[in-house]
């Protein structure tokens, strides 16, 4: 896929991304959701980009949960964090996700949609405003704060905006979609320790075992 | 920096980069190390790097240390994985180290140097010595089995190699020395959350405290 392409939902459809045609990564992930659940940090995972001057990037962002219970993993950013700068010049990115009970690892690169108040898309907007919806309520304020990374001035401009958070996000919301497209499974538990790699060949998933 | 410029250790005295010149992030993070330190995976952190193909890629490694209690965070990896060809086509790299029981991220970003066999610094060569010398017995194993990555033949390929380890490390062992040029501290406990940058301005160390 080209840099800054977007997508639409009839390509995903069409390539399968729905939840009649899970991809083979999806059952281990599943199952280490499960098995490390009582850790709340379970659900975060380390999101890497390729910054606007070619060094990339890395920060801990939360699962929001698969697309449409298919393939796509979901997230949720500021239109003004660095990431959104960085996924507009080079859409690809790489999860890397360590769960520290069952000592295991995926990472999962592929290209990121971002959904943003001026996205014409319909589906994508509701799935925006479905995102908004699930959030905290000290989630949703963040979205109303000074812009992230810049020079702090004081603690007043961090209270609550007054009548938010608003029943429709606002233009600050955006909701990420990484839709994997290479998934490296590594359980360091094993003698020696268990790698799987995943990989779309000719539109299909293939699983192969390969060297720790 | 270049990309795959290497340092010499003179260059680091002179910057700075020893004992007598701690950055200011390293408080922070000692105390971060410290208070998760009942964790054994605290000493994990996530390292984003780019491929050749401009994709980033991301994985988990083992904090190792600084180098000569400076500055720089030590790593150790086999030369045949994929981020030693990363790094030798684009230097740059940043760890997330995301520490869950006191719920801070530190994102330290800058080149990366490589200490591989052909290193010809003795400095650069005695602590890629050392750090062979520290790694426990299976941690030395893996670095004589079967390329990481490539598909699994046996498993009898991961048996012990004959006579190994040897007192000196195989060529297949390097060091990583992440060297940051800045570094994003945030403290999700707080309300607001509190953030601080750390840059290099003029060869000195400056703090400020930025918005969330």
């Amino acid at each position: 896929m080209a840099q800054g392409q977007s997508f639409s939902m009839s390509d995903f459809v069409a390539s399968g991304d729905n939840s009649r045609n899970l991809a083979p990564w999806r059952s281990p992930l599943a199952r280490a959701l499960h098995r490390n659940r009582s850790r709340p940090y379970s659900r975060y995972f380390q999101l890497a980009t390729v910054q606007s001057n070619g060094r990339p990037a890395n920060r801990t962002v939360v699962f929001r949960g698969f697309w449409a219970e298919g393939n796509g993993l979901l997230f949720v950013t500021d239109q003004r964090s660095q990431k959104v700068n960085d996924l507009s010049h080079c859409s690809w990115a790489e999860a890397c996700w360590y769960f520290t009970q069952t000592r295991e690892q995926f990472r999962l690169a592929g290209a990121v949609t971002l959904i943003c108040h001026n996205q014409p898309d319909p589906a994508l907007q509701q799935a925006r405003q479905q995102s908004w919806e699930s959030l905290s309520e000290p989630g949703r304020q963040s979205f109303y704060w000074p812009v992230p990374g810049q020079p702090r001035h004081s603690g007043e401009d961090f209270y609550p905006a007054p009548g938010s958070p608003a029943p429709t996000p606002p233009p600050t919301f955006c909701l990420g979609w990484l839709m994997p497209d290479t998934v490296d499974h590594l359980e360091l538990r094993g003698d020696p320790q268990n790698r799987t790699r995943y990989e779309v060949i000719e539109g299909q998933w293939q699983a192969i075992a390969v060297n720790p």
